[in-house]
């Protein structure tokens, strides 16, 4: 039947972030009103990015080889530390930063089970002794985890006598201050600096 | 480079219907971060449908034999007549009507330079006088080129002494008046129905 194979594309289109029935019809749809080379296309890329692209073995990026471009070309004294190897790419917006990474696939959370041997900190805590590292940089979210798995790793690292930063929290640049929320604004606030 | 790998990925994402750099993002990550199969099924379910979903040769619907399913077993008096075979899917929710369809793939449009030559209007022609058609329900969308068109196919069939009848236009269910805009509800009050 014709509407099987078309609600098996339209299943697997569901199955991206976010997307419910209604897109994923249109999605597949698309597919099927397009070209051959295109759906040809589309379903290699799908394959090769599958197939090709794994995890750095030193810092858990996204790479198609077993170090990643920046751990070979990077100043390791400075790791900046974030949740899931996509957070990479946007940190990687900031052109300036010219330090490497560490993914810890997760942060901790009592409520979801998950505790500091359940994320890559025995793998950050390695390399920061053989590295030599000078400074630690924790972007995890702003969350209530974020926070916590920035605080844990703190304390394990600063005996070490490293450098331990956070990102800044604050109003967002461009934001407006009315729709901005309550604890952002009182973060803000209490980490005010004086004009000069 | 793995980001080439990723960045392809993404620009296939980015041919779909609606879907800008960053969903494309999205999608493109929970695909690596997925599992094989997921990724394998995904590309099978884009090539499958793609290489077998065509159009049925009476109609015009997707499908995946010569003559759909619905042009096998259905009344062949009625045709309701659409701009795409999408529009099927849409029609056959509803599940009393039990007739067959007609696809225009388009509509006479001036402006885009589309004749009635170049919608299939001389197939519906051919198919009303073959099968002895009782009626023929215009089914294309509720706007400036959907209605042209069909007055534009009812001038030619009502001669052959067919019914051409019309979607009826007017206020949504379930929608709110205050939202219905103005040509809406100028239809609506002209098509009014005594209530008994």
């Amino acid at each position: 039947m014709q509407e099987d194979i078309i609600e098996k594309l339209i299943e697997q289109f569901r199955t991206l972030p976010g997307v419910g029935y209604k897109t994923a019809q249109r999605y597949a749809f698309s597919i099927i009103e397009g070209k051959n080379e295109r759906a040809e296309k589309f379903a290699d890329a799908i394959k090769e990015a599958k197939q090709k692209i794994g995890f750095c073995k030193v810092c858990g990026n996204f790479t198609d080889q077993e170090v990643c471009p920046i751990c070979k070309s990077r100043n390791r004294k400075v790791i900046c530390v974030v949740k899931e190897p996509k957070d990479i790419l946007s940190m990687e917006k900031v052109k300036s930063y010219n330090g490497v990474y560490h993914v810890l696939f997760g942060t901790i959370s009592p409520l979801e089970h998950r505790g500091p041997n359940d994320i890559k900190i025995k793998e950050l805590l390695s390399r920061v002794q053989n590295d030599k590292v000078e400074e630690v940089i924790m972007a995890t979210n702003p969350d209530v985890e974020g926070d916590a798995t920035a605080m844990y790793i703190a304390k394990i690292l600063k005996p070490l006598g490293v450098r331990v930063t956070r990102l800044a929290q604050g109003v967002a640049m461009g934001s407006d201050l009315e729709y901005a929320d309550e604890l952002t604004l009182s973060k803000a606030l209490e980490a005010r600096r004086d004009i000069d």
